[in-house]
């Protein structure tokens, strides 16, 4: 397995042009920005791989005609059926038999068919492997899928136009985000990698020299609840990053103040980039200007003022 | 009484840079783009003239020890008691008798002395000119007064800079922010104003061919209640504007719509300029670049999903 390179990640922005949204960026302080993902469409930056992943299909031709599959029942599964639907292919998500009805009714609002199997989210996954081996419908993986990385990635190249900074925070669950913004970036300004503390698939694959399952828990788990990093993240991010571990306390303080302080409407992995400022865990050199990007807004606003 | 111009604005906006956040701009479709004001300091675009009178003041040496005074229960005083506190001037704000505890919890946590006065807003407001009259405290109007509106223009500076556009939609009640913007502009691209049908200040004064009283009711009163357009803003933009009116349905639509497709906060008066665009009381032309400004954001977040 191989990492994602930048050359990936501008091929990815060239197709996906047309189809996602140029993310506004927020200057809230002299040295602090915010990249304001959460208003890509279905609300977070995996519109980005959903997107890339099926239009780089239908150029060469190979989209079958079963359409494609994910296993999501948050914002992976939102976003594959949004650009599933955009781009006029049928998509089924696969959720745990738990999904909550809000999320399957937003699944189907988006025109995606969806099935429960599994009373956990891998044996949702692995349903969803056995469908597509029957139907040949093109699986979209939630991170660890080339086409996915380059996606996501493609909002680095977006920040490198529209700010100038010397370092960016991401969140991360199965990495394919920060892959996306190490490859994309290239060696342009330094990335931190954030998780929390309770699911620290990078932090524990970077001690042991490689993915190692970890255990799930805590606010941000809906979004960031990976068990390992993915082998793709992996190998792009290893040496490239400097990882650093939150609380729940610092993600829920930090969402809290966003909206507070600047209207921004986070869910909780949405603010783990701002949390890792907010609590020290990352403290920035003197005059270092630091992006941290909000990359989801999957939330219900009657939570945001606390 | 003359109106205000492009100079006055210039000014302003070298005054106050280090002062105001520059707010992003998000663009939401291939033609519409979303001045996003209420992320600016206090919740909304009064931040700018705000800080403008009192910085001016300041320069001029002739901020009084009594401080600044201001009346308003609203986006006003909020903003006059954020850039006092901000400069450290002491501020009072008045508010009539029905101003809810929240609203004056809100005053109060900014650091202003809040005065209680009258049944109403023109009572609240006469009290605050009595008490001007006695300590010499620097009187800033909500909105007929030449820095408020210069610096209420400094949004359509900020615009001209980071977006190309043909036309910007913007919300009126004492006309502020509408005048600064015409005066800001100067002609580079066409302003719409928008009203509520059930506040047509300057609706009705453009009818009329000068200043008139209208009734005040409506979804968005609280904050494009006035009861007449200002005399500095209808000698500003008469002639140099369109007028359109919307619904309060479209306006309560135009506000979901914004948070779900986009999760922009926007208080009702934040969403009269998106709400001309949606129900069709303003129909570009084929090809017209539209900006619509998104100017206060001070909203219940538990009322986003309707
Ligand atoms: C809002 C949000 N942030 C971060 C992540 C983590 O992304 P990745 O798995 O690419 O690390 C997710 C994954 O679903 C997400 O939805
Ligand atoms: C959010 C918002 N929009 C628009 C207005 C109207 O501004 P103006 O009185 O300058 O027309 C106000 C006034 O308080 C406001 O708070």
């Amino acid at each position: 397995m191989t990492g994602v390179a930048r050359a990936d990640v501008e091929k990815a922005a060239d197709r996906m042009a047309p189809h996602v949204l140029r993310t506004p960026v927020a200057q809230v302080a002299p040295h602090l920005a915010l990249k304001l993902e959460g208003m890509q469409h279905a609300g977070s930056f995996k519109a980005r791989g959903a997107f890339n992943t099926i239009v780089a299909a239908r150029d060469g031709g190979t989209i079958p005609g079963g359409g494609v599959i994910a296993a999501s029942g948050g914002n992976h599964g939102l976003a594959v059926a949004y650009a599933a639907r955009a781009l006029g292919v049928p998509a089924e998500i696969f959720v745990p038999e738990v999904c909550s009805p809000v999320k399957i009714e937003g699944l189907r609002a988006l025109g995606a068919r969806v099935t429960k199997a599994g009373a956990i989210y891998s044996e949702a996954y692995e349903a969803s492997r056995k469908r597509a081996a029957e139907t040949g419908a093109l699986e979209i993986h939630a991170y660890d899928q080339v086409d996915v990385v380059a996606g996501q990635g493609t909002l680095a190249l977006e920040l490198l136009e529209q700010a100038e900074f010397d370092t960016v925070l991401v969140a991360v669950g199965g990495g394919g985000l920060v892959a996306g913004t190490v490859a994309g970036l290239d060696g342009r300004a330094a990335v931190v990698a954030v998780e929390p503390e309770r699911i620290p698939t990078l932090h524990a694959a970077l001690a042991a020299g490689g993915p190692v399952p970890v255990d799930v828990s805590g606010v941000a788990a809906d979004a960031l609840g990976a068990s390992r990093i993915g082998a793709i993240a992996y190998e792009t991010v290893a040496g490239r990053v400097s990882s650093v571990l939150v609380t729940d306390d610092a993600i829920v303080e930090a969402r809290l103040a966003m909206w507070r302080d600047h209207r921004v409407a986070a869910e909780h992995a949405g603010a783990a980039a701002l949390a890792a400022l907010q609590s020290g865990a990352y403290v920035p050199a003197e005059g270092e200007r630091v992006v941290a990007v909000v990359c989801g807004s999957n939330t219900d606003p009657t939570t945001l003022a606390g």
